[in-house]
């Protein structure tokens, strides 16, 4: 079994690039670098050495291993398009099912990383979680070596789970921002910096390393404090963010006291 | 103006521990520790070294600072049974009104510590927010005083203010930490451990300090992708976490869109 070397990424978005650059410091080849703007495959080819590609048909068929990163809407039209006979190809979604790659190669896999990643913000890769697929005992060996490389809590796992922790990842990744958002929204109504938060809000993630969500929870809804929601009701001005409001303090007061 | 140094601590809940095991390691002399429970009230007492009551006669008449750190819902009534003539007495909630003291004592105050505090873990609150308030210039200077002994971070703040700053806590501490509960209760569905989503949750954390909720953003819901949301809906099983995906979402997008 040959060890993987050359990698040829499909995708220049934020996965991709911290893949890439990751990879690339652990001195994998990365040959190419595909994406459908130009600019964006320049970007991320130049910073890693490798080629820049902005059609599918130029994707060599030299390397070892070939990562499609792209948004989870792009990549069924990417899987129609390409064709590498035997060569080992794997995507990144935590969404799609592995066999999405099956009219590619015979040799599919996933290459999950669970974690939120953005532009100009650079991630420690060595505590996310690497949640690894393949049909085949071989490429799984491959692709672990690869991840293992990179971090060291590597999780094989089928389509079906990794699509659940998928959805539990929105929850505790977008929803939870999305509470953020709007925290800041009552902040500027009244000419507060969202600095004053910080603190607590490192705090409150900080919590669930050592406790369950449901042991760290606090505040008027789990106290069932029904004259402190009314009077939030009441100061609240956007109808969407009352709505978000009072069906939280509804859910988190019902889960709390039904047991 | 004579400096404070006598303290009494009425209530023996997660926040007077907190303040009085600090303000205690800051030298202040802790005298009493009031709490209904006696069991409570002995149990901080002991660990400050102070005076155990469960009775409000008992409240003694010589501290320099009276703190009533009480559940929210408890403060009235504990302010209509103290009189405390021309002593100086706060409270820590964030949501009431500094009024509510008025019939206690002429010298009233708010000594809010902006954090989410639990039984049994210990948090520096060198750069927790402390929001001071007090209708007295000088009684302004000892509060402060007090609080810098704890944090870098105080600010002067209305009750009004005050009460937007609480509200949107609520959002950002304790919704957020719904939304880890929600995910939690996805992945026990399929025997998956929590622990897998916690790198995630600290990142998600950690960005906001950086960049602002509003562009670190990511995911289905965010990108519009509407063939992600859709599975996701056929895959959740609670109805109430359906409504809470479904109204997230439509927020999530809405909010991102219509700029």
């Amino acid at each position: 079994m040959k060890a993987i070397n050359k990698i040829v990424f499909i995708g220049a978005g934020n996965v991709a690039t911290h893949l890439a650059t990751n990879l690339k410091d652990k001195r994998f080849d990365i040959v190419q670098v595909y994406s459908r703007k130009k600019k964006s495959a320049d970007f991320l080819a130049k910073k890693v050495d490798a080629e820049s590609i902005c059609n599918l048909n130029a994707v060599s068929e030299e390397a070892d291993l070939y990562i499609i990163a792209v948004p989870d809407d792009a990549l069924p039209e990417i899987a129609g398009k390409l064709k590498l006979e035997n060569k080992l190809i794997v995507h990144t979604s935590g969404f799609h099912e592995m066999d999405i790659l099956k009219s590619i190669s015979a040799r599919t896999g996933v290459f999950y990383p669970l974690q939120t990643f953005s532009k100009n913000r650079k991630i420690n890769l060595s505590d996310v979680p690497f949640c690894i697929e393949s049909k085949n005992i071989n490429d799984i060996a491959l692709l672990k070596s690869v991840a293992q490389t990179l971090s060291s809590d590597i999780r094989l796992m089928n389509s079906g789970k990794r699509r659940m922790v998928h959805l539990a990842a929105v929850f505790a990744c977008n929803f939870a921002n999305h509470m953020y958002f709007a925290a800041n929204e009552i902040l500027e109504q009244s000419n507060i910096s969202f600095d004053i938060l910080k603190p607590l809000i490192i705090e409150t993630a900080a919590k669930i390393i050592k406790q369950t969500p449901e042991k760290a929870q606090t505040g008027p809804a789990y106290r069932g404090d029904v004259s402190v929601m009314k009077q939030h009701l009441k100061i609240l001005k956007d109808k969407d963010i009352i709505e978000l409001y009072k069906l939280m303090s509804d859910h988190i007061y019902k889960t709390h006291h039904s047991k």
